[in-house]
């Protein structure tokens, strides 16, 4: 007999791995190219030639049992320092060797970092539509997961209700952006404004809110937007990043945490966070891929290739009727399904081998997230069954 | 402020990890080759070349979004179908693909396996000594750890208080043969008895009793000892597998997962099993290396390397009169401490700059583990320093 929390997790289980598990299986009936699998952010750009370059050049030169074995658990000592030199290259920051945090990915860190805070019963605030795992890692801490509602004109946090919803319970916000699944970005202003609303709360309460910001996505944007580093706005912000869309190397579970020195209690908290990625059973960041990295770190994907499907998807789905705001980062659509069910919307989407997620999933009704990071001749190969689906519903209501 | 269940943590912080940074400490003093660490389990024996070999070709050869992508998060499909196949060869049973999830090393397959099983007060059983971690996995999920009080003439499984112990809270016992810290292979007859107990204990109380078999040094034996799968012996048997020995990769970490079809509740706790990889923020084993292991499946490190420290070390500290048993698997050596105090008799040890970690750590205290994963320099180093402190508690004594 299973635990009772993990009944509950295997029947709530992500719809979009289902959704990942029924294209498998679509794709054994009607051939891969007739099945449109929108639903997994599984990046389709392959990783930067550097990648391999420096895999080679380690596995050949460098010595293997250094290579492949323990290392501190917060990560080798030199890979942290390299990116701590480059976050402040890019950022203007003042960020060292014992502000970083080697992880298992953006979820291995996530993880780590709320092991190190929460208490049972503390409050973990997030901003709808979310990335649904949110919930998953603050239960796995007995933590409540607060959810401001969505604004669905902007996509932009209702910095209202957040002021409303922070209490004297509040341990930490997590905060997406550029975010899954809308690809808004929070401008500059968005981030002040959001400042000054924690600011103000943790004097009121005397509390320190930690604010999490979930940045895997931080170089996927288009044209000249800009990505504000949290950590210059706000004290207490700790950042947890992951190479998989970076470097498109999702599979390879390596990002890391960084713990500012300003933040309040940076001490323990650097402390308990590397006791944390023992305790949890990381133990230590993979090793080989953690020398990859460090000497990619001027690499990155190439944005392009998601920016003309983004173009294709956003420019045939908005001519055909579909209502949905161009997104500034990331590798999705969120779109405002034909009918208020989403899962039912998603279900007919299916009835056409495309594979979508519900925006439920997102704790966000109502929309269906459409992600483009795939072959363009998969969306190519969708456009005419969007375009069909469209008028089915379409159809169904003139009658 | 960090969490309660944290500070706990960073108190008790494990001595072992604290004993790896005071070892790099000394180092940069003393220079490396006058300090004697044996404190970590970090394979001092490199990979076998076919690991650099399958790497190369894979990075050389394989499509790189595959290579470096999302899977299922239990693991590649082949790969898994590749390690039952094995297994059944070597050990004769019947596994297929769904009895395998690959996992973050064997720390993360302990994890994912608690997660699954495991509600708040349920109680798990092991024998001391015993790895220190698994006090803090059971913690994780708020289960009570149960420890059975060592056997000290033979550091077999004390049975008798076993069968007082179990209640009809227990949930899991965790077994580890060959042992950390003792070397200790449990004979077929020991695991014979052993599972009667748990049998017996099973339909007394009308529960299920999962034995979790924590393997990470099964194939780290010396001369022909044999080491019983346990899955053979006693059904609710669930195996944690890693290949940071076997193929000396403990920083890739590694591992995998076998729930036997047979076991109780099998396909709701495959199911959840998968689940808990992805909500604990694993996601999936990392997955180069996962396909790395799958072509050096017939590979393994040079054990004869660790025989021959072993027979050197064994055989000069019982020259010197130090009492110990002789381990027949892993590589450690579980000596008695010149005096109760164990923690005591390490920091007399560290005046030697020898590095060994107390008893205490494995929950029995009066003795300390010797880890002898280190070159044949450092432990013909060290061999003078033991007989001097040998000799200055003989002559404390006959003062």
């Amino acid at each position: 007999m299973i635990s009772e929390k993990m009944s509950v997790m295997v029947k709530n289980s992500s719809i979009t791995r289902a959704m990942f598990e029924e294209g498998k299986r679509l794709a054994a009936i009607y051939g891969k190219e007739n099945v449109y699998d929108f639903s997994l952010g599984n990046p389709s750009v392959q990783p930067p030639v550097s990648v391999k370059e420096a895999l080679i050049d380690i596995i050949s030169n460098e010595d293997t049992t250094f290579v492949h074995g323990y290392m501190n658990n917060s990560g080798y000592e030199d890979v942290r320092e390299k990116i701590a030199t480059k976050l402040n290259q890019v950022h203007g920051t003042s960020f060292h060797t014992n502000n970083i945090i080697m992880t298992v990915g953006a979820a291995g860190g996530l993880n780590v970092i709320l092991k190190t805070l929460i208490n049972p019963g503390d409050e973990v605030v997030t901003f709808a539509p979310f990335f649904g795992e949110y919930k998953n890692y603050a239960d796995n801490y007995d933590a409540k997961l607060v959810v401001i509602s969505p604004d669905k004109e902007t996509f932009l946090p209702n910095l209202k209700e957040l002021e409303e919803k922070l209490t004297k319970a509040t341990k930490a916000i997590i905060v997406n952006t550029p975010n899954n699944p809308t690809g808004v970005v929070y401008s500059e202003e968005t981030i002040i404004e959001l400042s000054k609303v924690l600011e103000k709360k943790q004097q009121e309460f005397g509390t320190n809110i930690y604010l999490i910001s979930d940045e895997p996505y931080r170089e996927l944007v288009y044209g000249d937007v800009f990505v504000p580093y949290i950590t210059k706005y706000y004290r207490n912000t700790i950042v947890g990043y992951s190479y998989s869309k970076s470097l498109s190397l999702p599979g390879e579970r390596i990002g890391y945490l960084v713990i500012p020195t300003e933040v309040d209690d940076y001490e323990e908290i650097f402390a308990a966070a590397s006791v944390a990625t023992r305790i949890l059973g990381y133990v230590n960041a993979p090793s080989l891929i953690q020398r990859v990295v460090a000497r990619c770190l001027d690499s990155e994907v190439d944005v392009s290739v998601y920016n003309e499907n983004r173009e294709l998807l956003y420019g045939s789905l908005k001519e055909y009727g579909y209502s949905c705001a161009k997104p500034e980062g990331a590798f999705y659509l969120f779109v405002k399904t034909l009918e208020e069910d989403d899962k039912a919307f998603c279900e007919k989407a299916k009835k056409h081998n495309i594979l979508i997620v519900p925006g439920s999933a997102f704790g966000c009704p109502g929309y269906c997230r459409i992600a483009y990071c795939v072959s363009k001749k998969t969306i190519e190969g969708a456009l005419p069954h969007f375009k069909k689906l469209y008028e089915e519903y379409k159809e169904a209501e003139a009658k």
